[in-house]
């Protein structure tokens, strides 16, 4: 079956911000969310339990990095981290910065959408300068 | 502020099925979800990247053990794993077995219920016994 992390022709467009031998970090292009990231897997695995430890443990660094890269550049009311690949069964983690005045706040981005007026302030869009040049 | 993971009277009230000097793993009681977990940070703190490396390290070991042991435990069709916290920002784990079935599928829980007639399978309940005596 084809999937969209592993599809040459997909990746090719991916906006690759850092990578390493396990797993990449990408840009989600999200209007509304700026500096939601995706760390994927490499590999095509469907759960963080069928990679190695020691790759398993590549992903949480990255994990890690990337939290505290997004809380320095985009100082986010709060981060929200997911695994889901109900989709896409193929391991990848959502980062995501989140404020209490965003479009789905206290919800999860994929929840009821709370504050339908909102648009992030154009600060958040200078940030994403910061955050493609790491 | 109160916190509903900090507070004396509701930890007393939570089922623990694991637990370290760092985090407890405890049941969600969801009729919907058996299996569904949450790891919970025993210290206040927001954000993964506001604990410790080491102790970032054994919350991360805890989820591993965790998924495995959901995996072996329910066969689920997806493991869902999650760190929110927009309602109450103390760190803590979701994890949750799910089914292609269930009552959100595709959708995370937090989402658009997809399947309202869903409701788990008696063997998913006999696997909780399972999942209480680790």
């Amino acid at each position: 079956m084809s999937c969209v992390f592993c599809e040459q022709s997909s990746r090719s467009s991916e906006k690759v911000i850092l990578s390493n031998d396990v797993c990449r970090v990408i840009l989600v292009a999200d209007k509304y969310y700026p500096g939601y990231i995706q760390i994927i897997s490499n590999s095509h695995v469907k759960e963080l339990t069928d990679l190695s430890s020691d790759n398993a443990l590549i992903v949480f660094n990255t994990i890690l990095h990337m939290e505290k890269t997004i809380r320095k550049i985009f100082n986010p009311d709060k981060v929200n981290i997911a695994s889901l690949g109900n989709v896409v069964p193929h391991l990848h983690w959502h980062i995501i910065p989140r404020y209490f005045n965003d479009r789905h706040f206290p919800n999860p981005v994929w929840g009821e959408i709370l504050n339908p007026e909102y648009l992030p302030d154009s600060h958040l869009h200078r940030c994403m300068t910061t955050l493609i040049g790491i």
